[in-house]
C-alpha cells in the first residue's frame, strides 16, 4: 500500500528560491512579514504533499521568530523537512534565509515548525505515512515535536476560551 | 511627548474585509494557509502602527491555529487589538473570521498572537507608548501575554540552536 | 420567504481596511484611481450581497469624484451602506477614506454611489428584499436615489447613442 | 511652448488589449467590475498623458454603465479618446469591449466619461494643451462634455454634503 | 467548414498596450525581462487564437532579443501578427515597443518569434486555417518562418540531447 | 580584484520551487507558457548575478522549445546554471521542470538557453568573471554556447530588417 509506507525526511525536504522585488517591500525596503509567511507555507505545503501523497492543508505555526530582514534585490531561500507524523497530521521545520546575490552573504531570516493535515479529495484527514529516521538528530527533532504538539493542543485550548470571550467585550 | 503618552487598546482596534477570489483559493476551493497569514500580518501590523505611531515590523507569531476553512466567494474579516506593551515591542491579539455573505453565517478561522517592534525610520528600535488597560478581561489578557513572552525568548533560544545543527546535518 | 424579508441599512453596512504598498502607487507615490476603484467596488458588493441574500453584480456608477489623494504607507478604509432598492437592483453609497496610521490623521478620498444587480447562479436578476428605512436621513437618502436613477437612465441612453457613433468615426 | 500647443483627438487616442484569466473573475465566470474600471483607469489615463506631456490624475467618472458581461477566456479591449480639455484638467471618453477571440464576436462591456488633472512632478495642477477638433462630432461631443462637467460640479457639492452628513448618522 | 477558411495576417493582428508600474520594475527602474516576456506571449497568443478559432498554447521562441529597457511610468505596446501556418501549429511575430507618453518617443524594446499549437477543448492538436498572403513583404517573412522551423526542429532536437545529459553531471 | 576572479559553474548554479496555483493557468488548467518565461528569467537572472557579482540584465533567448504542460496543483522546478561567459555577457541554460507532489513523477517542461548583459548601477556594462570549466562536459556546453552566440547575432541582425520593415506595411 504505497501512501502508507515509510519514508525518510530527505525524500520529502523541499527547498524554494524567489526574489525580492519592489512589490514584496515595506516603506524600508524590507520583505513584509506577511510576504515571508506566505512563501513559507508554500514551502513547507509542497515538503508535506511530497511526503504525505495527498493534499495538505495548513494547520497551525509555532514558534515563529523573524531574526533579521531581507531586503529589495535580495534573494529569499526556504528550506523546509518533516520532523515528525502523527496519526493524519505532520509537522515541517522550516528555515527562510536571505542572501546578497551579489556579495553571496546569506544569513538566516525566520525558524518555525508548521503542522499540516493531510487529506483526501473531498477534504477528509488521512493516515500520513510513517517518517523513518537515520540519524540521532532526526530522532531528537521528533521527540521535540511531540513536546511542541502536546504544549500547541494545551495551548489552542486555552486561546480558544480567551478570544472567544474577548471579541464580546 | 506624544509618542509615550498612554493609549487603550479600543484606540487602535482595527477590522479588516477581504472577499475571497478564485485567485486566494487552493484545489479545494479554500483560502491557502499563507493568504491568510499575508492578511492577517497587515491588519495586525496596521493596528500596532495606530498604537505605536511608528512603523512596526514583524517579530513573531505564537500559538496560531486554523481552526475552519474559508472558501471562494466568502468573506474574510480580520480583528485584531493590542494585548501587551513591552519596551521596544507590542503583542497583538487577531481573530480571522470567515463569512458567507448570503447566508451571513460567520464562523473563526484561525486566532493567534502576533508581536511587532516599533522603528524609526532607520529602522532602529524605538519606545513604544504604555497601554492603558480599562476592564478586568484586558487586565488579565496582558497578564498571560507576558507568560507568553516569557515561553517564546526560551524557546526561541532553543529552536535557534536546534535549527542551526539541523541544516548542517 | 426569507430573500423578500426587509432589511436596514445597518445591517449590510460594510468597513474595508487596505493597507497602501508600493505596488499600488504612480510615480508620485498615490495609489492609482483604479486601484482604488477596485477596492471600491469589492467593497460595495460585499454590501449588496449582504443586503440582498444573492450575487450581486456591478451594474454602473454615479457622481464619483477623487477629493484628496492617498500614499505609499497610509491605510484606506471604506464605507459602504445600501441607499435605495429597486425591483432587482441596489443603490450602495461609499465613501474611501485614507487614514496616516503613524498620525491617525483620517481624509475622504472619494466619494461614489454604485448599482448592482442581484442575480442566481445563472446569471439571471432576482428581486431585492425592500429596504427598512428608520431615520428622516435614510429617507431622504433614498429619495435622492430615485432621482439619481431616473437621470441614470436618462443618461444612459443618451450616451450609447454618442459613444457608438463616435466609434464609427 | 510645447506644452500649449493643440493636438487633435486622433494623436493621444489608445487602445488596450487584455486576455481574461480565472483570476480576474467571480463565481459566475464573469470579470470583475473592479478589474474593469482598474483597467480602464489605466487606459484612460495613458490617452490623458499622451495629450497633456505631463502626468495625469484621476479626478472623476460620470455616467459609467455595465451593459455586457465579459468572461474566462475572452479578450477586453478599451478605447479611450479625448472628448474636451479644460484649464487644468480633461475628459476622456471610454468603451470597453469584450471579444470572444474564438469566435471573434464583438459586444460593449462599458462606457463611461473619466475626467484628469494634468500635474507636474510634484502634484501641483498646470495648464492642458488645447483640443483642436477636425469633426461635426467631434464638436458635438466636446459641447456635452461641458455640459457633463456643469452637472458634475453641480453634483459633487451636493454629494459632498450629503455624505459626509450621512457617516454621522 | 470555418475552422479551415484561409485568413489574412490582418484579420489577426492584435495590439496590446501596458502601463509601466513599480511592481513590474528592477532595481534600476527597468521593467524586468520576465514581465515583458509574459506580456509578449499574451499578445501572441490572442493572435494566434483569433487566427485558429482554437484554445492556442505557446510551443516555443526563436531568436528574441532585448535591444532598449522600458522604465517605470513608460507605456509598453505590442504588435503581433501571423507570418506563417503549418498543420497543427503557427508562427507569430512579436514586437515590443516601448513609449515615453510625455514626450510620444518610441522605440523597440524586443522583436521574437513565437510558435504556437492549436488544441481543442481536450488539448489535442487541431488543424490550423490556411494563412492568405496578399504582399511580396509577407511573402518573404513566410518563406523565413519556414527557415526557422527546420532550423528549430534541428537545435531542439540537439539541445534536448544536450541538456538532458547535462542535467545528470 | 574580486569582481574578475574565475568561478566555476556549480558556484552559481540556482534551483527555484514554485506551486502552480489556479491564477497561473489557463482553460485548460495548464501554467501559461508566459508565466513560466517569467518564473525562467527570474531563475537564469539569479544565476546570472551570482556569478557575475552585479545586476544582470536579460539580453535575449534562444532555442526555447515548451515540451510538456505542467498543470494546476503541479510543482514547477527550474534548474539553472552558466554555460559560458563572454566580455560583458554571460549564456545561462535552464531546465524548467513539472512535478506531481503527490506520486512525485517528473518531466521536462522547458528548456531554453538565456544570455544577460552585466550592469553597474548605472546600467553600463561592466566585465565578467571568467568561467572555471572542470569537466569535459562543461566544455563542449560552452564550445556550443560560442556557437549559438554567433548564430544569434547574425540572426538578431536580419530580424531587426525585417522587423522594421514589416511594421510599416
Amino acid at each position: 500500500m504505497q501512501n502508507s509506507s515509510a519514508r525518510t525526511p530527505s525524500r520529502s525536504r523541499t527547498t524554494m528560491t524567489e526574489y525580492v522585488l519592489p512589490t514584496h517591500a515595506n516603506a524600508l525596503g524590507n520583505v513584509f512579514g506577511g510576504q515571508i509567511l506566505a512563501w513559507m507555507d508554500i514551502g513547507a505545503a509542497i515538503c508535506a504533499q511530497r511526503h504525505c501523497s495527498t493534499i495538505a492543508v495548513t494547520a497551525g505555526i509555532d514558534n515563529l521568530a523573524f531574526e533579521q530582514p531581507i531586503q529589495v534585490g535580495h534573494v529569499v531561500r526556504i528550506d523546509a523537512w518533516v520532523t515528525a507524523t502523527f496519526r493524519t497530521s505532520i509537522e515541517v521545520a522550516v528555515i527562510v534565509y536571505g542572501e546578497n546575490p551579489i556579495s553571496t552573504e546569506e544569513w538566516v531570516c525566520v525558524r518555525a515548525f508548521l503542522s499540516f493535515v493531510a487529506v483526501d479529495d473531498a477534504g477528509h484527514p488521512v493516515a500520513v505515512p510513517a517518517l523513518v529516521l537515520e540519524t540521532e538528530e532526526e530522532r531528537q527533532q521528533e521527540q521535540e515535536a511531540h513536546e511542541r504538539r502536546a504544549y500547541r493542543l494545551h495551548q489552542r485550548q486555552h486561546n480558544r476560551h480567551r478570544l472567544t470571550s474577548s471579541q464580546r467585550s
